[in-house]
């Protein structure tokens, strides 16, 4: 895909500014040192899930590899890094013909990961590796927390649709990564136009209160939603009275009406009080719609009305109390020169504290119970043991530059669905608890 | 300012998609009704501050200028539009020659709000105004939330220099709009080269651990570190023992080096160890950078260590808990029919809850006390008290469709200085509180 494929509405000509300044300084002095070309292992992993959280989600596997194909160095990149000193003119011919030439294998997006899984592992020269740390992470982290806030939710949901919402509540194009991971977590819509466009979501949306408090009554507004949009559109019905709006909304749309929309107040109440009105109009097949704050408890909470869909925005789009997961990329093994045929050695930071890591470059395999039910992440630096070859988690993603592993969003929507079926059934539990399988290194 | 010169690395050549879907159905259903010329104010504010937060901050004002002037629909965006049957033909053809029309005031950026604060007014035709909601919600409250939670920083840091390191953390657009925000709020630098293109923001970095463990002894990487970024570099000083790692430092860039470096561990107590130690090498100089996991209350708890720089990275871009403000864009008024001279009239959600507004066109003003210090946000709706009239927060920031308002980033930066030192002393306490001044309608 190049950069004329990523679309509208921004597009992206280059990524490799999406980078922290001491990547590139770290490629300058190695350059300079004759150690920039040792061969190197980078691995992305996070040393804890989100408090509580019982399982994460893999997002944004399909944004990295855009990302990692469009990281390179046009003039108008080479001469902000030339014009503000970052690096000097080696390293700026060295960058100006930068391909990423490696391999990378990961954790399919949709697939479910725990404390220390390997999610990334990224292979090639140290310099090309390590400049790919900022951009890699920024989409690991945003992605795979909207992503594992939207399973929660779909998890709440049960099988009810969920439209993801939230695109005024944070960065315009963060919007739009949170649309597309909501989709890879279960959603099944969005009101973002950008993220249709992008990723052919669907998308919906009718109108909001503004709509209403334009026209000389809401019955005027109700009247021009219909003429315009159809008996099928969805009425918000709570600007003025709840029970007064139903009832003029019947009368103008008929029991045809396609759906209202409540978004404020006692959803439980309301939607209850809603539906038996609904009936008793004889608009049976008019759906509800909630749309006030929702979180995957609010959701739950919601299991017993007669609710046929949920909006959800600002929890959606912030994580649901954890926006960002904390994976790290490290360096965990490397050649011990700059001979292509050296042999790797492991390496990991030493010092006290919570900060160490594992060395070595790793595997990973989900051990199952004689029911196919998850019951460890297995996680190794030598030989794959002959029961677990099967069972390994992560795929080629990147070979020698080339990106091998693109795959439709329905993919990644899919494996989701099969990640979690494969979990313990206390993974859809929505309280704190534990990982719901433990990682064991062997 | 035109698409071409919203600059690298990501050119925005619309911004017309960063919608939700149903502003577009609202137009269209205007169109057909002859309701969507009715001259409309629609305000942006906030109902509350996020739990405990004393103030709030104006982030994104420059952004939601560019994104205003950058609303318009090319032939793929209409094209999309009209594939997916988002819109009817009349719409369509309106569309097509969109150009935001209206008048926009608001409070300039870097200044502070309340809840009610009508931070942003938007004036014109319903549907040019309606159309702008959902990019202008995503700015302000990604911004802003940002923006206060740099601010918290600034304070605590109580003058030193503060670093913005998050990129990793957050979707790598947020990630730019984050450091933007961050030096509003009192940043002085950022590890975001895109950023530094973008924003004209300070860039620094050196180093991370991965340098230190490709080498084979953390000397040598020491060595190659100064040997191409000069003695006046930062060296990382926690991959093995902190105390070798600076003995070695000094040894190699001698009593020049610029400053070290730590990452992890209990940085008061090896913040006084380290600064000890070096000043027994006579690197009395030489500074002392903190970078592990900050927020505004260990910057705070730091305040007794010899720490000359502090950098932040997750909780600067998660708005330290609050990664969201709930901002909201609320028709507050609208003309009693499609003359443009008909006389505006007041509207505002009427149903029972939390989510009532109060209707009609505001202005604000922050009155102060003989000393020159706030007491209150007071807003109306009416005619302003001649004491307040030289008290007032909104400016002109769009006239006629014309941006009128530039200004760098520097003077929001200012400002927020300057309106900060304006508040009652309590605003700078990191604690749990109200607002530090009340709001007033009149």
């Amino acid at each position: 895909m190049n950069a004329a494929d990523l679309g509208l509405p921004v597009d992206v000509p280059s990524t490799a500014l999406f980078t922290d300044q001491y990547e590139f300084t770290m490629v300058q002095a190695a350059l300079k040192a004759g150690t920039a070309g040792r061969r190197s292992v980078f691995e992305a992993f996070t040393r804890r899930l989100p408090e509580g959280r019982r399982y994460g989600v893999v997002g944004g596997i399909g944004r990295v590899l855009d990302a990692v194909e469009n990281f390179r160095f046009d003039a108008g990149v080479l001469g902000f890094l030339h014009d503000h000193s970052i690096v000097d003119e080696p390293t700026l011919r060295w960058l100006s013909s930068y391909r990423f030439s490696g391999d990378i294998w990961g954790y399919p997006e949709g697939e479910v990961y725990f404390p220390g899984s390997p999610i990334l592992r990224v292979e090639g020269s140290f310099a090309e590796c390590v400049l790919l740390e900022t951009v890699i992470l920024s989409i690991l982290n945003h992605d795979s927390a909207i992503a594992a806030a939207a399973s929660r939710m779909s998890t709440a949901a049960g099988g009810r649709p969920l439209i993801e919402m939230g695109a005024r509540r944070t960065h315009e194009l963060s919007a739009v990564a949170s649309s597309r991971a909501a989709y890879v977590g279960g959603f099944s819509s969005t009101s973002d136009l950008a993220a249709g466009f992008r990723y052919g979501i669907p998308t919906v949306g009718t109108s909001a209160h503004a709509f209403t408090l334009l026209h000389d009554s809401e019955r005027d507004a109700f009247r021009a939603q219909v003429d315009s949009l159809g008996r099928g559109t969805t009425l918000l019905v709570d600007t003025y009275d709840v029970a007064e709006a139903v009832r003029t909304a019947v009368e103008i749309a008929g029991p045809e009406l396609g759906a209202v929309r409540i978004d404020s107040g006692d959803l439980l109440l309301v939607a209850h009080r809603v539906r038996q009105q609904l009936d008793d109009l004889g608009a049976t097949a008019t759906k509800i719609v909630v749309t006030s704050d929702l979180d995957e408890y609010a959701i739950a909470s919601l299991a017993a009305a007669p609710v046929d869909a949920y909006g959800v925005g600002t929890q959606l789009v912030t994580g649901s109390g954890h926006p960002t997961c904390s994976m790290v990329y490290k360096l965990v093994a490397r050649a011990q020169s700059a001979d292509p045929k050296a042999p790797l050695i492991s390496v990991a930071k030493k010092s006290l504290g919570a900060k160490s890591s594992v060395g070595g470059r790793k595997w990973a395999a989900r051990r199952s119970d004689a029911y196919g039910i998850a019951e460890a992440e297995v996680i190794g630096t030598g030989a794959v043991p002959a029961e677990l070859v099967e069972r390994q988690l992560l795929v080629e993603l990147v070979k020698g530059g080339t990106v091998v592993a693109r795959e439709p969003l329905d993919a990644a929507r899919a494996r989701h669905i099969d990640a979690l079926a494969a979990l313990p059934m206390s993974a859809g539990q929505l309280s704190r608890g534990e990982p719901v399988i433990p990682t064991e290194y062997v």
